[in-house]
Protein backbone atom coordinates (compact mmCIF):
# COMPACT_ATOMS: atom_id res chain seq x y z
CA UNK A 1 0.00 0.00 0.00
CA UNK A 2 1.14 3.37 -1.11
CA UNK A 3 1.98 5.64 2.46
CA UNK A 4 0.53 8.63 2.63
CA UNK A 5 2.89 11.81 1.43
CA UNK A 6 3.27 14.91 3.89
CA UNK A 7 3.71 18.60 2.62
CA UNK A 8 4.23 21.90 4.06
CA UNK A 9 4.13 25.87 2.81
CA UNK A 10 6.03 28.75 3.64
CA UNK A 11 4.08 32.31 2.07
CA UNK A 12 6.96 34.48 2.56
CA UNK A 13 5.96 37.83 2.23
CA UNK A 14 5.05 40.74 4.32
CA UNK A 15 2.41 41.52 1.35
CA UNK A 16 0.64 38.79 2.62
CA UNK A 17 0.35 40.12 6.31
CA UNK A 18 0.20 43.37 5.25
CA UNK A 19 -3.61 42.49 3.54
CA UNK A 20 -2.59 44.33 0.25
CA UNK A 21 -2.17 40.74 -1.65
CA UNK A 22 -4.68 38.18 -1.48
CA UNK A 23 -2.69 34.84 -1.22
CA UNK A 24 -4.59 32.27 -3.84
CA UNK A 25 -1.22 30.07 -4.28
CA UNK A 26 -2.18 27.81 -1.01
CA UNK A 27 -5.52 26.83 -2.80
CA UNK A 28 -3.50 25.95 -6.42
CA UNK A 29 -1.12 24.22 -4.34
CA UNK A 30 -3.16 22.03 -2.21
CA UNK A 31 -5.39 21.26 -5.18
CA UNK A 32 -2.35 20.20 -7.33
CA UNK A 33 -0.85 18.12 -4.57
CA UNK A 34 -3.83 16.58 -3.59
CA UNK A 35 -3.27 15.06 -7.77
CA UNK A 36 -0.03 13.98 -6.98
CA UNK A 37 -1.39 12.12 -3.59
CA UNK A 38 0.39 14.44 -1.40
CA UNK A 39 -1.27 16.16 1.41
CA UNK A 40 -0.89 19.37 2.22
CA UNK A 41 -0.47 19.30 6.29
CA UNK A 42 0.48 23.01 7.27
CA UNK A 43 1.27 26.43 5.86
CA UNK A 44 2.57 28.90 7.75
CA UNK A 45 2.98 33.02 6.34
CA UNK A 46 6.23 34.70 7.80
CA UNK A 47 7.48 38.20 6.67
CA UNK A 48 10.53 39.06 4.97
CA UNK A 49 12.66 38.51 7.77
CA UNK A 50 15.44 36.03 7.83
CA UNK A 51 15.28 34.27 11.49
CA UNK A 52 11.97 33.98 10.99
CA UNK A 53 12.00 31.95 7.22
CA UNK A 54 14.60 30.12 9.05
CA UNK A 55 13.12 29.33 11.63
CA UNK A 56 9.81 28.16 9.71
CA UNK A 57 11.41 26.22 7.32
CA UNK A 58 13.49 24.36 9.97
CA UNK A 59 10.67 23.28 11.61
CA UNK A 60 8.82 22.33 8.75
CA UNK A 61 11.33 19.93 6.81
CA UNK A 62 12.30 17.87 9.50
CA UNK A 63 8.38 16.89 10.44
CA UNK A 64 6.90 16.90 6.67
CA UNK A 65 8.01 15.08 3.41
CA UNK A 66 8.34 18.30 1.56
CA UNK A 67 8.14 22.04 2.19
CA UNK A 68 7.64 24.46 -0.63
CA UNK A 69 7.84 28.04 -0.50
CA UNK A 70 6.76 31.01 -2.29
CA UNK A 71 7.96 34.52 -2.57
CA UNK A 72 11.28 36.46 -2.04
CA UNK A 73 13.15 35.06 -5.11
CA UNK A 74 13.37 38.42 -7.41
CA UNK A 75 15.95 41.12 -7.58
CA UNK A 76 15.29 43.58 -4.72
CA UNK A 77 16.40 44.26 -1.62
CA UNK A 78 13.31 42.22 0.02
CA UNK A 79 14.78 39.10 -1.77
CA UNK A 80 15.94 37.47 0.91
CA UNK A 81 14.62 33.70 0.34
CA UNK A 82 17.62 32.38 -1.09
CA UNK A 83 19.97 33.98 1.30
CA UNK A 84 17.33 32.73 4.22
CA UNK A 85 17.11 28.68 3.24
CA UNK A 86 21.04 28.91 3.03
CA UNK A 87 21.27 30.16 6.41
CA UNK A 88 18.89 27.27 7.62
CA UNK A 89 20.78 24.14 6.00
CA UNK A 90 24.00 25.96 7.29
CA UNK A 91 25.60 26.25 4.04
CA UNK A 92 26.94 29.17 1.88
CA UNK A 93 24.68 31.33 -0.61
CA UNK A 94 26.68 31.41 -3.33
CA UNK A 95 26.04 32.10 -7.98
CA UNK A 96 24.82 29.05 -9.33
CA UNK A 97 26.75 28.65 -12.85
CA UNK A 98 24.29 28.06 -14.95
CA UNK A 99 21.65 30.24 -14.05
CA UNK A 100 24.40 33.01 -14.08
CA UNK A 101 25.22 31.60 -17.39
CA UNK A 102 21.39 31.84 -18.66
CA UNK A 103 20.46 35.16 -17.36
CA UNK A 104 23.80 36.61 -18.43
CA UNK A 105 22.93 35.50 -22.20
CA UNK A 106 19.32 37.01 -21.98
CA UNK A 107 20.05 40.26 -20.35
CA UNK A 108 23.42 40.81 -21.93
CA UNK A 109 26.72 41.80 -20.39
CA UNK A 110 25.50 45.89 -20.21
CA UNK A 111 22.51 44.80 -18.42
CA UNK A 112 23.10 42.42 -16.57
CA UNK A 113 23.05 44.65 -13.40
CA UNK A 114 23.54 43.65 -9.90
CA UNK A 115 20.75 43.39 -8.92
CA UNK A 116 20.00 41.18 -11.89
CA UNK A 117 22.56 39.10 -10.32
CA UNK A 118 21.01 38.43 -7.15
CA UNK A 119 18.29 36.39 -8.95
CA UNK A 120 21.48 33.86 -9.94
CA UNK A 121 21.88 32.90 -6.07
CA UNK A 122 21.33 29.38 -5.15
CA UNK A 123 22.14 27.65 -1.60
CA UNK A 124 25.09 25.15 -1.69
CA UNK A 125 23.96 22.34 -3.21
CA UNK A 126 20.75 23.75 -4.74
CA UNK A 127 19.39 22.62 -8.01
CA UNK A 128 17.22 24.66 -10.29
CA UNK A 129 13.93 24.82 -10.89
CA UNK A 130 13.37 26.06 -14.15
CA UNK A 131 10.07 27.20 -15.72
CA UNK A 132 8.77 28.59 -18.94
CA UNK A 133 7.17 31.90 -17.82
CA UNK A 134 10.35 33.57 -16.10
CA UNK A 135 13.55 33.28 -17.42
CA UNK A 136 14.52 33.27 -12.98
CA UNK A 137 14.49 30.00 -11.61
CA UNK A 138 13.72 28.75 -7.93
CA UNK A 139 16.04 26.03 -6.42
CA UNK A 140 15.30 22.77 -4.46
CA UNK A 141 17.71 21.81 -1.62
CA UNK A 142 16.70 18.33 0.24
CA UNK A 143 13.09 18.22 0.46
CA UNK A 144 12.88 22.15 0.27
CA UNK A 145 11.01 23.73 -2.89
CA UNK A 146 11.67 27.17 -3.02
CA UNK A 147 9.55 29.05 -6.14
CA UNK A 148 8.36 32.44 -7.12
CA UNK A 149 5.36 34.11 -5.55
CA UNK A 150 3.84 35.18 -8.52
CA UNK A 151 1.14 33.14 -8.85
CA UNK A 152 1.92 31.97 -13.01
CA UNK A 153 5.18 31.54 -12.33
CA UNK A 154 4.70 29.79 -9.29
CA UNK A 155 2.49 27.38 -11.45
CA UNK A 156 5.48 26.95 -13.76
CA UNK A 157 7.50 25.51 -11.72
CA UNK A 158 5.46 22.90 -9.90
CA UNK A 159 5.40 21.52 -13.42
CA UNK A 160 9.01 21.38 -13.32
CA UNK A 161 8.89 19.82 -9.90
CA UNK A 162 6.21 17.23 -10.38
CA UNK A 163 8.37 14.50 -11.14
CA UNK A 164 11.26 14.87 -8.42
CA UNK A 165 8.52 14.46 -6.02
CA UNK A 166 7.41 10.66 -5.11
CA UNK A 167 3.21 10.33 -5.20
CA UNK A 168 1.88 9.25 -2.67
CA UNK A 169 -2.33 7.85 -2.12
CA UNK A 170 -4.22 10.50 -3.72
CA UNK A 171 -7.43 11.46 -1.82
CA UNK A 172 -10.56 11.72 -3.24
CA UNK A 173 -13.94 13.62 -1.98
CA UNK A 174 -17.28 13.63 -2.89
CA UNK A 175 -19.62 16.62 -1.72
CA UNK A 176 -23.28 17.08 -0.38
CA UNK A 177 -25.50 20.01 0.37
CA UNK A 178 -27.70 19.80 2.44
CA UNK A 179 -30.74 22.47 2.81
CA UNK A 180 -30.95 22.07 6.42
CA UNK A 181 -28.75 23.89 9.56
CA UNK A 182 -25.44 22.18 9.94
CA UNK A 183 -26.93 21.80 13.62
CA UNK A 184 -29.50 19.68 12.83
CA UNK A 185 -27.25 17.71 10.26
CA UNK A 186 -24.67 16.88 12.98
CA UNK A 187 -26.61 13.83 14.26
CA UNK A 188 -26.43 12.09 10.64
CA UNK A 189 -22.85 12.49 10.29
CA UNK A 190 -21.79 11.76 13.73
CA UNK A 191 -23.28 8.30 12.73
CA UNK A 192 -21.97 7.62 9.47
CA UNK A 193 -18.83 8.65 10.90
CA UNK A 194 -18.86 6.03 13.37
CA UNK A 195 -20.19 3.38 10.70
CA UNK A 196 -17.45 3.54 8.08
CA UNK A 197 -13.51 3.49 8.49
CA UNK A 198 -10.89 5.14 6.41
CA UNK A 199 -13.03 8.76 5.89
CA UNK A 200 -13.21 12.09 7.05
CA UNK A 201 -16.12 14.52 7.18
CA UNK A 202 -16.41 17.98 6.96
CA UNK A 203 -19.35 20.72 7.45
CA UNK A 204 -19.56 23.83 6.04
CA UNK A 205 -22.62 25.55 6.99
CA UNK A 206 -23.45 28.43 4.65
CA UNK A 207 -26.08 31.37 5.21
CA UNK A 208 -27.94 33.60 2.75
CA UNK A 209 -31.12 35.20 2.74
CA UNK A 210 -32.28 32.38 0.25
CA UNK A 211 -31.02 29.34 1.95
CA UNK A 212 -29.48 27.98 4.81
CA UNK A 213 -27.13 24.72 5.09
CA UNK A 214 -23.85 23.05 5.24
CA UNK A 215 -22.07 21.97 2.34
CA UNK A 216 -20.73 18.46 3.69
CA UNK A 217 -17.40 16.88 2.58
CA UNK A 218 -16.30 13.24 2.27
CA UNK A 219 -12.94 12.61 1.57
CA UNK A 220 -11.04 9.37 1.48
CA UNK A 221 -8.06 7.31 -0.11
CA UNK A 222 -10.64 4.73 -0.81
CA UNK A 223 -13.89 5.58 -2.89
CA UNK A 224 -16.05 2.44 -2.37
CA UNK A 225 -15.60 4.16 1.47
CA UNK A 226 -16.79 7.47 0.13
CA UNK A 227 -19.75 5.85 -2.06
CA UNK A 228 -20.82 4.22 1.44
CA UNK A 229 -21.17 7.33 3.36
CA UNK A 230 -22.81 9.08 0.67
CA UNK A 231 -25.70 7.01 0.37
CA UNK A 232 -25.98 6.46 4.41
CA UNK A 233 -25.89 10.58 4.76
CA UNK A 234 -28.30 10.35 2.07
CA UNK A 235 -30.79 7.83 3.79
CA UNK A 236 -30.32 9.83 6.86
CA UNK A 237 -31.81 13.17 5.22
CA UNK A 238 -34.62 11.51 3.24
CA UNK A 239 -35.35 10.47 6.73
CA UNK A 240 -35.35 13.85 7.78
CA UNK A 241 -36.65 15.26 4.62
CA UNK A 242 -33.64 17.44 4.25
CA UNK A 243 -33.30 18.63 0.50
CA UNK A 244 -29.86 18.02 -0.48
CA UNK A 245 -27.84 18.23 -3.56
CA UNK A 246 -24.65 16.22 -4.86
CA UNK A 247 -22.03 19.31 -5.46
CA UNK A 248 -20.48 18.37 -9.33
CA UNK A 249 -16.42 17.18 -8.25
CA UNK A 250 -13.69 20.26 -9.17
CA UNK B 1 5.40 57.29 21.63
CA UNK B 2 3.20 54.11 21.30
CA UNK B 3 4.28 51.00 20.95
CA UNK B 4 3.94 48.28 17.82
CA UNK B 5 1.24 45.65 18.97
CA UNK B 6 1.28 42.14 17.46
CA UNK B 7 -0.74 39.67 16.09
CA UNK B 8 -1.11 36.22 14.79
CA UNK B 9 -3.57 34.23 13.33
CA UNK B 10 -4.17 30.03 13.54
CA UNK B 11 -6.43 29.38 10.12
CA UNK B 12 -8.09 26.02 11.40
CA UNK B 13 -9.71 23.86 9.21
CA UNK B 14 -9.03 20.90 6.71
CA UNK B 15 -11.18 22.94 3.53
CA UNK B 16 -8.32 25.51 3.72
CA UNK B 17 -5.51 22.69 3.51
CA UNK B 18 -7.61 20.57 1.12
CA UNK B 19 -7.95 23.49 -1.33
CA UNK B 20 -11.61 23.46 -1.44
CA UNK B 21 -11.88 26.51 0.26
CA UNK B 22 -10.08 29.92 -0.59
CA UNK B 23 -9.07 31.73 2.51
CA UNK B 24 -9.92 35.29 2.25
CA UNK B 25 -10.39 35.83 6.92
CA UNK B 26 -6.33 36.52 6.38
CA UNK B 27 -6.44 39.53 4.05
CA UNK B 28 -9.92 41.13 5.96
CA UNK B 29 -8.45 40.48 9.26
CA UNK B 30 -4.80 41.83 8.24
CA UNK B 31 -6.16 45.00 6.73
CA UNK B 32 -8.67 45.31 9.97
CA UNK B 33 -5.88 45.45 12.60
CA UNK B 34 -3.46 47.79 10.44
CA UNK B 35 -6.81 50.28 11.02
CA UNK B 36 -6.34 49.47 14.69
CA UNK B 37 -2.52 50.11 14.36
CA UNK B 38 -2.03 46.16 15.54
CA UNK B 39 0.41 44.26 12.89
CA UNK B 40 -0.27 40.73 11.74
CA UNK B 41 3.21 38.85 12.27
CA UNK B 42 2.61 35.50 11.12
CA UNK B 43 -0.44 33.15 10.12
CA UNK B 44 -0.46 29.36 10.30
CA UNK B 45 -3.17 27.13 8.63
CA UNK B 46 -3.10 23.84 10.82
CA UNK B 47 -5.73 20.69 10.62
CA UNK B 48 -8.79 19.75 12.62
CA UNK B 49 -6.15 18.08 14.80
CA UNK B 50 -6.30 18.67 18.62
CA UNK B 51 -2.77 18.36 19.15
CA UNK B 52 -2.01 20.45 16.16
CA UNK B 53 -3.97 23.87 17.31
CA UNK B 54 -2.59 23.49 20.71
CA UNK B 55 0.88 23.42 19.49
CA UNK B 56 0.44 26.58 17.31
CA UNK B 57 -1.95 28.58 19.96
CA UNK B 58 0.65 27.83 21.97
CA UNK B 59 3.90 28.82 20.23
CA UNK B 60 1.93 32.06 19.22
CA UNK B 61 0.65 32.80 22.16
CA UNK B 62 3.49 33.14 24.02
CA UNK B 63 5.29 35.32 21.29
CA UNK B 64 2.33 37.87 19.84
CA UNK B 65 0.63 40.00 21.39
CA UNK B 66 -2.50 39.05 20.19
CA UNK B 67 -4.03 35.43 18.85
CA UNK B 68 -6.49 35.15 16.54
CA UNK B 69 -8.23 31.29 15.57
CA UNK B 70 -11.01 31.40 12.81
CA UNK B 71 -12.89 27.77 12.52
CA UNK B 72 -13.99 24.91 14.19
CA UNK B 73 -16.63 26.51 16.34
CA UNK B 74 -19.98 25.16 14.97
CA UNK B 75 -21.78 21.98 16.07
CA UNK B 76 -20.55 19.30 13.89
CA UNK B 77 -17.95 16.62 15.14
CA UNK B 78 -15.13 17.99 13.26
CA UNK B 79 -15.53 21.43 15.51
CA UNK B 80 -12.74 20.82 18.04
CA UNK B 81 -11.73 24.21 18.50
CA UNK B 82 -13.31 24.98 22.04
CA UNK B 83 -11.87 21.66 23.48
CA UNK B 84 -8.26 22.17 21.93
CA UNK B 85 -8.25 26.11 23.25
CA UNK B 86 -8.76 24.51 26.50
CA UNK B 87 -5.97 21.68 26.33
CA UNK B 88 -3.63 24.23 25.21
CA UNK B 89 -4.35 26.77 28.22
CA UNK B 90 -4.60 23.25 30.76
CA UNK B 91 -8.35 23.97 31.96
CA UNK B 92 -11.89 22.65 31.42
CA UNK B 93 -13.97 22.94 28.96
CA UNK B 94 -17.48 23.54 29.89
CA UNK B 95 -20.39 25.32 29.00
CA UNK B 96 -20.73 28.63 29.38
CA UNK B 97 -24.40 29.78 31.36
CA UNK B 98 -24.83 32.73 29.47
CA UNK B 99 -24.00 31.15 26.04
CA UNK B 100 -25.99 27.91 27.49
CA UNK B 101 -28.88 30.31 28.01
CA UNK B 102 -29.20 32.33 24.73
CA UNK B 103 -28.69 29.25 22.94
CA UNK B 104 -31.72 27.46 24.70
CA UNK B 105 -34.29 30.77 24.26
CA UNK B 106 -33.54 30.78 20.97
CA UNK B 107 -33.71 26.99 19.67
CA UNK B 108 -36.57 25.94 22.01
CA UNK B 109 -35.84 23.10 24.82
CA UNK B 110 -37.53 20.53 22.20
CA UNK B 111 -34.87 21.82 19.50
CA UNK B 112 -31.77 22.31 21.60
CA UNK B 113 -29.85 18.98 20.83
CA UNK B 114 -26.55 17.63 21.78
CA UNK B 115 -25.08 19.05 18.70
CA UNK B 116 -26.42 22.80 19.25
CA UNK B 117 -25.40 22.30 22.86
CA UNK B 118 -21.70 21.49 21.18
CA UNK B 119 -21.98 25.57 20.45
CA UNK B 120 -22.02 26.29 24.54
CA UNK B 121 -18.78 24.74 25.07
CA UNK B 122 -16.39 27.65 26.27
CA UNK B 123 -12.79 27.18 28.48
CA UNK B 124 -12.88 28.46 32.14
CA UNK B 125 -12.26 31.44 32.56
CA UNK B 126 -12.90 32.52 28.83
CA UNK B 127 -15.36 35.89 27.93
CA UNK B 128 -17.85 35.13 25.15
CA UNK B 129 -17.36 37.34 21.87
CA UNK B 130 -20.98 37.33 20.44
CA UNK B 131 -21.69 38.89 16.90
CA UNK B 132 -24.82 39.93 14.94
CA UNK B 133 -25.00 37.26 12.51
CA UNK B 134 -25.24 34.08 14.66
CA UNK B 135 -26.50 33.49 17.54
CA UNK B 136 -23.35 31.45 17.86
CA UNK B 137 -20.81 33.48 20.34
CA UNK B 138 -16.68 32.84 19.99
CA UNK B 139 -14.80 33.36 22.75
CA UNK B 140 -11.72 35.09 24.40
CA UNK B 141 -9.48 33.74 26.60
CA UNK B 142 -6.36 35.67 27.85
CA UNK B 143 -4.58 36.83 24.75
CA UNK B 144 -6.61 34.40 22.41
CA UNK B 145 -9.42 35.33 20.30
CA UNK B 146 -11.59 32.05 18.96
CA UNK B 147 -14.09 33.38 15.91
CA UNK B 148 -16.12 31.58 13.49
CA UNK B 149 -14.82 30.56 10.11
CA UNK B 150 -17.61 31.74 8.40
CA UNK B 151 -16.12 35.15 6.86
CA UNK B 152 -19.23 37.26 7.69
CA UNK B 153 -19.59 36.17 11.19
CA UNK B 154 -15.62 36.14 11.73
CA UNK B 155 -15.87 39.95 10.86
CA UNK B 156 -18.92 40.50 12.79
CA UNK B 157 -16.97 39.20 16.02
CA UNK B 158 -14.24 41.45 15.15
CA UNK B 159 -16.29 44.40 16.12
CA UNK B 160 -17.17 42.80 19.53
CA UNK B 161 -13.30 42.25 19.60
CA UNK B 162 -12.56 45.85 18.90
CA UNK B 163 -13.06 47.56 22.30
CA UNK B 164 -10.98 45.40 24.23
CA UNK B 165 -7.66 45.32 22.17
CA UNK B 166 -5.15 48.24 22.98
CA UNK B 167 -4.12 50.25 19.81
CA UNK B 168 -1.01 51.11 18.45
CA UNK B 169 0.89 52.90 15.67
CA UNK B 170 -0.76 52.45 12.43
CA UNK B 171 1.49 51.99 9.25
CA UNK B 172 0.87 53.81 6.63
CA UNK B 173 1.35 53.19 2.77
CA UNK B 174 1.69 54.22 -0.19
CA UNK B 175 2.04 52.48 -3.84
CA UNK B 176 3.76 53.41 -6.69
CA UNK B 177 3.51 51.57 -10.01
CA UNK B 178 6.48 51.63 -11.88
CA UNK B 179 6.16 50.60 -15.74
CA UNK B 180 9.63 49.34 -15.75
CA UNK B 181 11.08 45.73 -14.93
CA UNK B 182 11.69 45.24 -11.38
CA UNK B 183 15.48 44.40 -11.75
CA UNK B 184 15.60 47.53 -12.98
CA UNK B 185 13.58 49.68 -10.66
CA UNK B 186 15.69 47.96 -7.91
CA UNK B 187 18.93 50.64 -7.42
CA UNK B 188 16.70 53.35 -7.18
CA UNK B 189 14.98 51.13 -3.92
CA UNK B 190 18.43 50.39 -2.46
CA UNK B 191 19.02 54.31 -2.84
CA UNK B 192 15.72 55.62 -1.49
CA UNK B 193 15.90 52.87 1.28
CA UNK B 194 19.48 53.98 2.53
CA UNK B 195 18.52 57.03 2.66
CA UNK B 196 15.12 57.44 4.86
CA UNK B 197 14.70 55.55 8.49
CA UNK B 198 11.50 54.04 9.25
CA UNK B 199 10.10 53.05 6.55
CA UNK B 200 9.75 49.60 4.88
CA UNK B 201 9.41 48.93 1.17
CA UNK B 202 8.02 46.03 -0.75
CA UNK B 203 8.58 45.51 -4.36
CA UNK B 204 6.04 43.08 -6.27
CA UNK B 205 6.39 42.64 -9.95
CA UNK B 206 3.88 42.04 -12.93
CA UNK B 207 3.63 40.75 -16.21
CA UNK B 208 0.83 41.14 -18.56
CA UNK B 209 0.68 40.98 -22.06
CA UNK B 210 0.14 45.18 -22.71
CA UNK B 211 3.15 45.53 -19.90
CA UNK B 212 5.51 44.99 -17.49
CA UNK B 213 6.39 46.71 -14.28
CA UNK B 214 6.53 46.43 -10.58
CA UNK B 215 4.32 48.12 -7.11
CA UNK B 216 6.65 49.65 -5.07
CA UNK B 217 4.82 50.06 -2.00
CA UNK B 218 6.54 52.40 1.00
CA UNK B 219 4.95 51.44 4.42
CA UNK B 220 6.05 53.66 7.48
CA UNK B 221 4.34 54.42 11.38
CA UNK B 222 5.47 58.44 9.61
CA UNK B 223 3.88 59.83 6.96
CA UNK B 224 6.55 62.27 6.01
CA UNK B 225 8.72 59.30 5.83
CA UNK B 226 6.59 57.79 3.48
CA UNK B 227 6.15 61.06 1.57
CA UNK B 228 9.97 61.80 1.46
CA UNK B 229 10.48 58.01 -0.04
CA UNK B 230 8.15 58.45 -2.84
CA UNK B 231 9.65 61.93 -4.04
CA UNK B 232 13.19 60.16 -4.00
CA UNK B 233 11.99 57.34 -5.93
CA UNK B 234 9.53 59.32 -8.29
CA UNK B 235 12.91 61.17 -8.94
CA UNK B 236 15.12 58.42 -9.88
CA UNK B 237 11.87 56.94 -12.23
CA UNK B 238 12.09 60.59 -13.88
CA UNK B 239 15.37 60.20 -14.67
CA UNK B 240 15.39 56.44 -16.18
CA UNK B 241 12.73 58.12 -18.00
CA UNK B 242 10.16 55.51 -16.49
CA UNK B 243 6.32 55.64 -16.38
CA UNK B 244 5.09 55.71 -13.38
CA UNK B 245 1.24 56.23 -11.51
CA UNK B 246 0.68 56.84 -8.05
CA UNK B 247 -1.93 54.02 -6.87
CA UNK B 248 -5.13 54.94 -5.10
CA UNK B 249 -4.95 53.86 -1.45
CA UNK B 250 -7.64 51.03 -1.00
Amino acid sequence: MTQTVSASLVVIGDEILSGRTQDTNTSYLAKWLNECGIQLSETRTVPDIEAEIVAAVNALRARYDYVFTTGGIGPTHDDITAESISAAFGVPCQRHPEAYARLLAYYGEKDFTEARQRMTRVPEGGVLIDNSVSIAPGFQIENVFVMAGVPKVMQAMLETIRPRLKAGRKVWSETLIVYAPESRIAPGLEAVLDGIDDISIGSYPFYSEKSVGAQIVIRSHDKAAIARAMTALKGFCVACNYKTEVQASA
